[in-house]
């Protein structure tokens, strides 16, 4: 490729496109909105995916598939829901298309539907519908079902990964008998989502509860996981929803307790997409392209031969298969990149773009020394290694570079995490360094709007874990008292 | 459940839903067509799918994702593609949702799209506009690509599964420098749906090419795999397009070859979708519920405890863990069913109903004697069985599972087939055994209509594997010369 990748100093947000561009990750489609996932972005999200689906499957759920299409009745039910969702969204009205002698292709005036459908944005109303069905004693409680689908929701300005017309995620219904039971689903939900985000893409995140301006249209609590990004944005990365018994109110799901009275199911909805990888870029990547956390790498290690003739060719390919063929019993995803069509320079310039966490390249140099060179994305260091014991050291380089990308983006977080006993020096901080500002907050919505208005600066979540042990204080701006800090922030 | 499933000889049909109702594996929506496919189904999709995408990644493909949304206008570059799937789509020609004082929920008439999206029917004319942009040079090729996913084609009659309004499928989308090697692909994704359908699905398949009037919209041959089903009918089961230069010509996808000349790049696509559920339903299941070949099986094996005092159950409990942790440690997909809230005779009824091939019994005086009961679900026959070497018995018993189904399909097929030689031979041998009727063809789409029109049957493949070694004759109604038999029958 010729043209280079911007720096994030020159232009943060020209950097995303350009990384995402160059290391074939996705793309804009015709249709204004909706993103061409290209295979090494698909990859990732099927890593994500293996991850997340079997934590979902540890904790009891199961997997079910719902219709795309939504009876536009079904979303009016909840006033909230329809509020939160009629303003953006893909209404199919007609089933046909004929051609019209002047005008060509048009659609068929005759295949008008009797009700508009709608593409589902968000699955709750159809789900309730179904459970509605399913449900009729205690003993058909709980339901855990979670579903991986595409949405669609009408974004004007979008950003591939970050905010699309439609993404792809994963949608999870579940059902209760009682109140205790939803919440520590709730509760739980968030749990895995932090552990995935911290363990697998080795990205720290707060755990917190939305104010109700930031709610889900439809639930009672909406919790998150908010990550910081190297531009001192915070990105929601996962919601758990508190539905309580809303849904089942609309869409009339009862159940008989255990002593036969009918009481209304209790709810929860919990999802993250693939805007997640558009978090793992953020966080992690740098100036020569993405850099890939090794939990979610594709490919983990790849190995470039380097020959000059036929002779050393050969013995470096047969050496460099038996290391890869190592590598893969051991569980390691490595890759022998022996194209000739490519230069070794060009390739190492490749996977360094595509943010494969560990490059070795084998020369015969390396066969009489008895070394391999190994190539770090993630520091850029390079080093002779000794091929003996060598996939023990790979094995040990990948655990350390996973570690080294999450204690790194704590420590940027840190360093953009400020507490702040002001509205001025609120102002100053979120100029100067942005990040995360913590501070006094009264409860209003009235506050809430004067800081997002002034400073575009949104409240991201109160924590769940108190920041301080002592944290009363007075609102910043209002002065009235606050029962805690809570993260500011701008947003993607 | 207090309904019985209605038997395959009185309402083969009613026999088709009732197991489906019976074994949860799927429901109707409200959105008329489309089906909500509940866990038990869905966790055979899940298992078809690993074992697919295995095989596809295996011969190199890799995953990818391209939108829902089809601009009109693409659809109408290819003429036969357009013509294929205009009279059945969904149309999304509105952006938003608002409030009428009157009318309530309406569509917003400011919202009107520019230009009308549809709801991909299949995915060729957004890859090749795709393609278009990624291929310049032979170095870009081959692309060899699938997609899991979704798609819609407006269908007035559904049936569960076998055809639906949405479903859920794989499509492969491939780009080749040449034409020979274009059909090197389409015939290997053939052989590998053929291996899929024999080795995991044990259903046995014809492979075929279609004729010209059932050739996919688009596409210069198409392939198939057709099955029997129980009632002789036949069922396409999973279709391989070798498209030619068609889709590269309509959105000018060229490529530089290595002698520096422009050519038009040659393509193929293929797909098996969530029907190939409703052909494993219909070859193997009996009047007792759901059958599932143990390969495809999400539980292959149930334990279902039995006790009448506490005593008991902690001794039962305390071996029933041991085995099920045996079979888990050996790969097997077994569950222990300890619910208190339902009795054995119930638990038994239900993994009849839901297919699972192995169910044991374990009881107080099995430990006693050590051994425990098993029964399978195929041919229904219980024995007691030594604890000793347990796990080596299931397992040869799952393979012996996973052979009879096969061999019993095959048998079944066998008996469904009849080679006839005259028109009047043809229509009693389909009125009176159904199945595949075997018969000469002249190769002209009229005598193809005629039948079509006469009896309902349709060629379903010209066989790639001659029926015999000497098969020349002459067609049944015209009198015409034939170059082989080909495959009849009535179908879904």
């Amino acid at each position: 490729m010729a043209d280079a990748i911007t720096s994030r100093e020159t232009d943060y947000s020209q950097w995303y496109q350009d990384v995402i561009r160059h290391a074939k990750l996705a793309e804009h489609s015709p249709v204004r909105g909706c993103m061409i996932i290209r295979p090494n972005g698909y990859a990732i999200w099927e890593n994500m995916q293996a991850a997340l689906d079997k934590m979902f499957k540890d904790t009891g759920h199961q997997n079910a598939y719902f219709p795309i299409f939504i009876p536009q009745s079904f979303l009016a039910r909840e006033a909230a829901h329809v509020d939160g969702f009629a303003k953006e969204c893909a209404v199919v009205t007609h089933s046909r298309l004929i051609v019209d002698d002047e005008k060509g292709l048009i659609v068929d005036p005759d295949s008008r539907l009797e009700e508009n459908l709608i593409v589902r944005p968000t699955s709750e109303t159809i789900v309730w519908d179904t459970y509605s069905r399913w449900i009729q004693s205690w003993r058909d409680l709980p339901i855990l079902i979670n579903s991986w689908n595409n949405v669609v929701r009408w974004e004007m300005r979008t950003r591939l990964f970050l905010r699309t017309m439609e993404f792809l995620w994963q949608e999870g219904h579940t059902a209760h008998a009682t109140r205790e039971e939803a919440m520590e689903e709730t509760l739980q939900m968030l749990d895995i989502y932090a552990t995935f985000a911290e363990e697998f893409m080795a990205v720290p995140v707060i755990k917190g509860v939305k104010t109700a301006s930031e709610r889900f249209a439809g639930a009672v609590e909406t919790y998150c996981i908010e990550a910081m990004m190297q531009d001192g944005k915070s990105l929601q990365a996962g919601t758990s929803h508190f539905l309580g018994q809303n849904f089942a109110k609309a869409f009339n799901c009862q159940f008989q307790n255990k002593n036969n009275e009918q009481e209304y199911v209790w709810a929860t909805s919990w999802g993250v997409s693939t805007r997640l990888i558009g978090a793992l870029i953020m966080v992690h990547s740098d100036d020569q392209g993405l850099v890939l956390p090794p939990r979610l790498a594709p490919t983990q290690v790849v190995l470039v031969p380097i020959y000059r003739n036929d002779e050393d060719r050969d013995r470096v390919l047969t050496e460099a298969r038996q290391i890869v063929g190592d590598l893969l019993e051991a569980g390691i995803r490595a890759h022998l990149d022996a194209r000739e069509a490519y230069r070794p320079g060009w390739k190492f310039n490749e996977y360094e773009v595509q943010g494969v966490p560990i490059r070795l390249a084998l020369g015969p140099r390396d066969l009489k020394n008895g070394t391999i060179e190994l190539a770090r994305r993630d520091t850029r260091e390079k080093e002779g290694v000794p091929r003996d014991g060598l996939t023990k050291r790979i094995e040990s380089v990948l655990f350390d570079i996973q570690q080294s990308l999450f204690e790194k983006a704590c420590a940027f977080r840190d360093s953009k995490t400020t507490s702040v006993d002001s509205y001025d020096d609120f102002k100053t901080v979120l100029e100067e360094n942005g990040g995360f500002v913590l501070a006094h907050w009264d409860g209003t919505e009235e506050t809430e709007a004067q800081i997002k208005k002034e400073t575009k600066a949104t409240i991201r979540c109160i924590p769940l874990d108190p920041i301080d042990a002592d944290d009363s204080g007075v609102d910043i701006i209002s002065g009235a008292p606050s029962a805690g800090r809570v993260y500011f922030a701008r947003s993607y």
